[in-house]
């Protein structure tokens, strides 16, 4: 086994108002951000975790968050980088 | 002025509690998935704004996340991607 760390975008689909972004993006223009057009937010998670390889590392991180850490109705996940801790 | 989207990573800074992050490693080890060493949550934000060139709307993005976006006491972000949108 070997410590992996797995990095993980999650945000929320496109087309799915996103309430946060949205007052993300007005704040932003009231702090003289006037050339923001768009901000979602999403969440990135950083997992350590120990795996046979690489692939089962990835493998299993895209299963917790089918299970637990993505919401599959509202929200997209990507896995985004698989690299040796 | 180009439109560029900007990918954007918040995370906890290193040595700084996670309860959140806590919170979720105690849920995945309850859903069986044991191997999971530590958790960190951060944020994950996608940003799409106007700029003339991408290294300015880098640096742009960055002042956001000093301004507003981060927390410069416990977190530390990181311009992840700027690609035109």
């Amino acid at each position: 086994m070997t410590r992996y760390r797995v990095a993980i975008h999650i945000e929320p689909r496109r087309g799915i108002l996103d309430p946060q972004g949205k007052a993300v993006a007005g704040a932003l223009h009231s702090l003289g951000f006037g050339d923001v057009v768009d901000v979602r937010v999403g969440r990135y998670l950083v997992l350590d975790t120990d795996a046979p390889d690489a692939d089962t590392a990835r493998a299993t991180a895209a299963r917790m968050c089918e299970q637990l850490l993505a919401n599959p109705v509202t929200e997209d996940f990507h896995i985004a980088t698989v690299e040796p801790a």
